[in-house]
């Protein structure tokens, strides 16, 4: 492959592989407002498999959907203290209704006389803006719990952006539920966790994900406490893949949200909210993509099975074509993860086989297959899968489409099991500051470093200082039988009731 | 049903029913924020719904998805003359990218120290934005067409807003596409006009549309000509569905996109653009929603069958839930329209079945199964059309389900055939000035009057002077055979090559 038409190789410099692949898979580019990226449609296809997958999950344990406003008045904001403390400094703000010609006759300029007589926030998040209109929907348990999501945009301004990663506009769905206790809530917010969140993680993007709780330091800003999914990328850095925020009675006292309970008391409502975003699309590029290019797992992949039919001579091109439309068409028959199997037939004829293999690799197709003249002569075709590169001859046949989706099936796992694998690895449990500083030197350091803390912020802020590690999460689950003994901790030596996890952060 | 459960009746202030349905329905409410509306739950359902066949319309139509960012930098906004002079007057405009403390000490300013180099617009569209992209994406003619749609938010900033009919902020679709012909550009808008937008209309919402040309003066800022469907509702004004735009090369050469064409010359890329928005939600319910509440057609309702088990004690009670949910159960098992059936069974203890009645009626349910001890003895149980408010006893068997659904298939026929029927004895043709005059006069005054005119702007806007009536489309095909024949203005009294179609607007 000429080096115009490839990336950079992780092992060179991962920041630029990354860089480049999302832009040369056709998954996004920049545009032309400065921290806002356009998804582009292949891209979005990968978007939208995440969005039917989530929604799904979300309806089956109970959930609707709506739509909030995407402005939120100024005061609305200021109303939580910690809310508007984490998020005034990085938020977009509309100040006038009109343009009008500019009197020196270049262009236009904001109308002074559309000044809105309150400014208004372009939403982060809609807490503020839900809340105030749940104090209309809520008066009575009858009314509770209220379990809405909504698929939206948000914008955070951000000073250094990466495609997916970190925009300053971005795509996601925020949950935001209301309960009559604190236990309710409490039972919500991990329900999403666990049965939305690290299950889509698992069982779709094939990413193996901690599950844990925040430290009070990284709590959402609002917030009681906030669990996490937490996966583990190539370069050996930490990425926060979604997260559940148990908002205790923060944004009901805020917003004066009241109901009557069974019993005749006025009471304030539980909350929580819980979000996820188009960064995932970042978490699964990190996590399986290669120096080739970009390796979707099949049940996310926008082609899974792409079909190139040769032959030199027009007549040999008939027959392959017409071979591959018929595998196709069997394939579209068939099911995979209760969708239709996503195949496409690549038959333009100016390009040569070369320039396609490495354009279905670049882009992700899960698994390739050659139809050349001899293939048809013998009965076989050769069939590669994206994810290792292995080869095999199938026999074409009426079986051949249902050999291939059991074969997108054997991906799915294995992209699973590789990723877990290779995150075991690149755990390690250290008990001393000399071997926890060593964990995370130079620029091969990192991965998930398990270790006893004391539990204060101060410890926390200095270890982040000296190492540039951060806690990550306290898991819900000891990762190994004995993570959840007490010890003392790897920084203060003071006493610590068990492990968690360290590790350098997206 | 007491006077405080229902709503204003069409025939006492139309407005204000429209107005009551929207909220006591619990389609949508007002917000904090002036002219921006939330889309409940229900009212969200429809919504997607209507997304879902929308989309798969394009897809089947070989369009795909992709997303280009909220924001418009001011420069882009002003590139294209007709463009910025159609939508500077009602946009929203970012400023600053923080918040601060007030130096008085009372909440938080925009940061005079965030103030943005230049100014960001919220789109109200986003031709600009994208054409911009476009440039990057497109060099020869092996990169056309481009068929890409996005769905999003857009803002408009209107100072009178209804809901789902004029918001500020609104929810829609918009198709960008870019060819190498003119020719290929019409056939474009022409197939979005007739196979997604009218057929969708059609099929899906049961609303009958004229499907049409827009004059000089109603059509999209920056077009060559805008194609549209256009409805009539039960107060005889009309109201526009969807529009298909006609860009020409104007976007093409205010972005500077040029592509070599096969013969090697350089050209500017021709375009289309389209659109269709949550008003779509206004249309349904101004054309079949009654003094009960909502009568969505079955393929968008939110819920097509409600079942109702009724019994005065615990022990028929248990009876009536189980044959419900044996009857729901089998309804999941079928589909219509390529979907699962939405049946539910409202078991709720303490509401009396007149609440529930009224309920579901107010909500849009469209079919009603009243399930009693009584009617389970006799093997027979009551079932109700929302749409004409039909009864009839259906045997209670295996086969209650399949012959609900054919109900619903018949509904949805009924539907549409009435609303064309409504339309056809409100379309008039009208051949001098003072039956024109007439048929706009006064309250009940309205539906389509068909008559000649002699093509200019300047008697369109005399007769919108006099009688609030617009033109609202020349129709591509005739409605009735002598309209293309030629005659005279009915106001001018000049030539006039055809009948175009007046009526007042929403």
């Amino acid at each position: 492959m000429a080096k115009d038409l490839g990336i950079t190789s992780r092992g060179e410099n991962y920041a630029d592989w990354y860089n480049e692949l999302v832009v040369k898979a056709d998954l996004a580019d920049y545009s032309a407002v400065r921290g806002c990226m356009v998804i582009k449609p292949h891209g979005y296809r990968v978007w939208e498999l995440m969005q039917q997958a989530l929604d799904g999950l979300f309806k089956a344990t109970g959930h609707v959907n709506a739509y909030f406003p995407l402005f939120i008045p100024k005061s609305f904001f200021e109303r939580e203290a910690e809310h508007v403390e984490g998020f005034a400094k990085e938020c977009a703000v509309v100040t006038h209704h009109r343009l009008k010609a500019n009197p020196d006759g270049k262009g236009l300029i904001p109308d002074p006389d559309a000044v809105l007589e309150e400014p208004l926030i372009v939403r982060p998040t809609s807490e503020t803006i839900i809340w105030n209109a749940y104090k209309k929907w809520i008066q009575s348990y009858r009314d509770l719990p209220l379990l809405i999501n909504q698929w939206a945009n948000v914008v955070r301004w951000e000073m250094r952006t990466r495609l997916f990663l970190r925009t300053s506009e971005f795509l996601w769905q925020e949950g935001h539920t209301a309960h009559a206790t604190y236990e309710e809530a409490e039972q919500e917010a991990l329900t999403i966790l666990h049965q939305c969140y690290a299950r889509f993680a698992e069982e779709w993007m094939a990413v193996p994900v901690l599950r844990g709780l925040k430290s009070e330091g990284e709590k959402f800003a609002g917030a009681d406490h906030t669990y996490c999914i937490e996966a583990l990328t190539q370069d050996l850095r930490c990425i926060q893949a979604g997260t559940s925020h148990h908002l205790g009675q923060n944004f009901a006292k805020a917003f004066d949200v009241t109901f009557q309970s069974a019993e005749g008391k006025l009471e304030h409502v539980w909350a929580t909210s819980w979000g996820v975003s188009t960064r995932l699309i970042g978490t699964l590029i990190m996590t399986h993509s290669d120096d080739k290019g970009f390796v979707p797992p099949p049940r996310l992949a926008p082609i899974q099975i792409v079909i190139i039919p040769m032959g030199r001579d027009e007549e040999t091109r008939s027959k392959t074509i017409a071979a591959a439309r018929m595998l196709v068409d069997g394939l579209r028959a068939l099911s995979y993860g209760g969708q239709e199997i996503r195949g496409h037939v690549d038959d333009r004829e100016k390009e040569s086989p070369g320039f396609k293999f490495n354009h279905w690799e670049m882009r992700g197709v899960c698994v390739r297959v050659e139809i050349g003249p001899r293939d048809l002569e013998a009965g076989m075709v050769p069939v590669s899968r994206r994810d290792n590169g292995e080869k095999q001859s199938l026999t074409l046949g009426p079986d051949t489409a249902s050999t291939l989706v059991d074969l997108l099936e054997t991906i799915q796992k294995d992209m699973y099991t590789n990723a877990l694998a290779f995150r075991e690895a690149n755990t390690h449990r250290v008990d001393t500051w000399e071997e926890f500083q060593k964990a995370f030197a130079g620029e091969g350091g990192g991965g998930f470093v398990v270790a006893h803390w004391d539990g204060t912020t101060e410890t926390e802020e200095a270890i982040a200082d000296k190492t540039k590690a951060t806690i990550r999460c306290i898991p819900l689950e000891p990762l190994s039988p004995d993570d959840d003994r007490p010890g003392t901790c790897v920084y203060s030596g003071k006493s610590s009731a068990k492990r968690v996890v360290f590790a350098k952060a997206y």
